[in-house]
């Protein structure tokens, strides 16, 4: 869609508040020094919980003016629907299958793991280490809490924060669901770690999303003069849910909306500190989340708007992201409605940092800068949706053929096979509600085609998730 | 909610674009000359069918600058779920129940139909007219098209458009659902009138959005020096959906994409000749539609985004509507979370024109004035869901009680009676999944008063929709 984008972009161009940003967009002139990069990243955020995403009862000020200042993609993925192997994917580039954070049986790391990240594996923070960049990652990790695995043994100069979901380590003897839905913060005694020691055991989580912004503006604030990776990964808005008092009551929407708009408030924070540090102009963040609403915790999962079902599932509502690009004067306000996914961000940042992108690796990621910076249409055409490590579900385009469906609701749910596969047009059905299989043997031909040349030449990672500390 | 709307305000003021359309906003200064309204209204636009309003692909970058430019506000409603009540309470500012404009047979005026809106009924252009403002009607009446109900007769000095809706008329033979689905402009022989005169039958609907645009456009030019009212209803995106040569393939959602896409192409056509000509800063637009999208019609139905159900429903989905107020320099960019009707157009706009509300009528509409050029909370608490001449449910404040529900598909649907009503919290819950009656007998009880208070106080008017030319 070269033609459409193109015109889209001058449209919005001559239109927008672009102009009172400062003019021109200097998307080939590149600053003397080196962009800054922060990813902020959520845990659980349904596609719909924004209001510049539709929200009608929350509402984030913040991210609205983010997204008007920035680029809102629509069609934005995590590489998985659940936090281990999306956070694999973000980070390395590839599909979790390949590094084998993912498998069958357990779908993400527990307390009881005993594996995390092959060292093998090359991220976002050792990619960019070589260019000189500083590197901090402040929040969830939840790809390995033992001391192989840890953020600093993947190139991370410094880590503060809860080093898998903050649903973990429940108390013995109290009921999981109840306790989330009806939450106390020491009930849930999850460690929380600087660099490689755990240094409270059970913090006030309601304090977690305020802590963690500090973090991140010390760290911004620190490394004026270096270029720096960040990478900001808030606990929320998983269950069970936390917000500070300052925002208890805050939102229309409960507990869940107090907690999106401390989120909301967060980014403000740390674009305000972006301002004042004069770095605004030399920083690309991005804001986006793991996976879908957990909608089986009913008031407190989240919304993933009009998309079909959510976390957990490979359908759009499982792993379709509100996310936005913001870059003042290098990244020109638009709307964006090509593809594009968490894996794309390591040859993305490795093109604007001028770093290498990881030798002998297959990458699943495209490099995003032509779309960023300039108005090309994206260099990602494919989206493969797996759930364990089986590939459900793949999107060539606008059409979606789905071969294997599962729904996630708690309990467990039986495996549906489709053969024709399931095809969806998600530009004119972006829900998945009008199966168009029958009249589309053509595409589904061509998918299917993609789907076999895939699986013929991947070669899967060991299983890391299944692994441990006290075998069953 | 005052308090917690006055720090939103400050906090959007603050960090918005409001700096960028020129300085302070003012409130309550005001101009010399009385402010143009226009009304722009769309027919089975869903909730969800704006990129503002989370559309993942529709591109409407001109109602999302509008937007951004003014105030989106996420709790509007239709006065009904279907065209011609909705119409009459828009422009009457009453329920249409009092004026008789609703029906439980027939739920809107056909082309066999002999009666329309009373001519004991006064409208917003009627109510205009004694302080000096130029009226126009441009587009869809559905009022009544025998010559006592048409817009000539209601205080529009000009009427140009289809007296009713654009898939009537069919010629005969024809299957109704499938010549809509697949249109051919011919088929449909509505006629199309200037002022009292047919002026064309089965008018090239392919033409139509642009028609009404150049009309309004004209209309705008020839009363730069008169205060004017334009009530622009357009024909789309109710089905048979056409578009313009210049928007067919325009969106990645098909063909009703390509709809809202000329119809945002419009509204920037509209806004741009205000400014061109002057008038930006002293004219209201107002954007929004009659009732939710007509989801029997599949993919030429929109989207009601995360609502429940849709058009001909007293659920969300039938009568949330997006609406945005632009008026730069008197109308602060923000986000509004209260409640607003179209009921509440008419006290509004008489307040603003400095015009006299009708005497002697009960009117169910509340002047916005303080939310929209101030900062107050809304005078709005309450809103009443009928469908045709039944009271189905009562919002107040957050909660919404569900008396009766009842789908809308095209074939004949029962009446569900709940007694308890079914309950939802709107804020936490805006998808009514969550039936909350078992623990909240006080706001149920409290709703129950209003509503018995309501009914005992209501006067209907003789129901006008069942009146045929050939009675059966």
């Amino acid at each position: 869609m070269p033609d459409y984008n193109r015109r889209r972009f001058m449209q919005t161009l001559s239109m927008s508040a672009a102009a009172s940003l400062g003019g021109g967009f200097a998307c080939s002139k590149r600053s003397a020094k080196r962009s800054n990069i922060i990813v902020i990243f959520c845990d659980d955020l349904g596609y719909g919980d924004l209001s510049v995403f539709g929200h009608p009862t929350i509402h984030t000020p913040n991210l609205d003016r983010m997204a008007q200042e920035g680029q809102k993609w629509t069609h934005f993925y995590a590489g998985a629907s659940v936090c281990t192997p999306s956070r694999a994917a973000l980070l390395t580039g590839r599909l979790p299958i390949r590094s084998g954070m993912c498998s069958d049986e357990r779908r993400v790391l527990f307390p009881d793991s005993r594996s995390g990240l092959p060292q093998s594996e090359v991220t976002i923070a050792e990619a960019l280490k070589p260019a000189g960049y500083h590197t901090a990652c402040i929040g969830k990790w939840h790809l390995g809490h033992l001391p192989p695995f840890l953020p600093t043994k993947h190139g991370f100069d410094t880590y503060f924060g809860i080093p898998y979901s903050n649903d973990m380590d429940l108390i013995a003897g109290k009921p999981y669901y109840e306790t989330c839905v009806k939450p106390r913060s020491e009930l849930f005694q999850v460690p929380l770690m600087r660099d490689e020691e755990v240094i409270e055991k059970g913090p006030d989580q309601t304090k977690l999303t305020k802590r963690y912004t500090e973090e991140a503006i010390a760290f911004i604030k620190n490394n004026k003069k270096n270029p720096f990776f960040l990478y900001l990964a808030h606990n929320m808005p998983h269950v069970p849910l936390f917000r500070s008092k300052n925002f208890t009551n805050h939102s229309l929407r409960g507990r869940y909306g107090d907690v999106i708009e401390e989120l909301d408030w967060s980014v403000g924070q740390i674009l305000l500190t972006l301002r004042k540090e004069k770095l605004a102009d030399n920083t690309l963040v991005v804001f986006t989340s793991d996976n879908g609403p957990w909608l089986w915790f009913n008031q407190h999962g989240g919304s993933a708007g009009s998309f079909r079902n959510g976390k957990g599932t490979t359908f759009e509502g499982g792993m379709r992201e509100p996310t936005i690009f913001w870059y003042p004067g290098r990244i020109a306000p638009r709307l964006v409605q090509d593809m594009g996914s968490t894996m794309d961000l390591l040859p993305t940042f490795c093109a604007l940092a001028g770093a290498k992108t990881p030798e002998n690796k297959v990458l699943d990621g495209h490099d995003l800068s032509p779309v960023l910076f300039g108005n090309a249409s994206s260099p990602r055409r494919t989206m493969y949706y797996y759930r364990g490590r089986q590939l459900y579900a793949v999107r060539h385009g606008r059409y979606k053929a789905h071969y294997i469906t599962q729904d996630c609701y708690g309990g467990p749910h039986p495996q549906l096979h489709h053969d024709p596969p399931l095809l969806y047009d998600l530009g004119e059905d972006p829900g998945e509600k009008f199966n168009i299989a029958a009249d589309h043997a053509k595409i589904l031909d061509e998918i299917e085609t993609i789907r076999k040349n895939h699986l013929e030449n991947l070669v899967p990672g060991e299983d890391q998730l299944t692994k441990r500390s006290i075998p069953r």
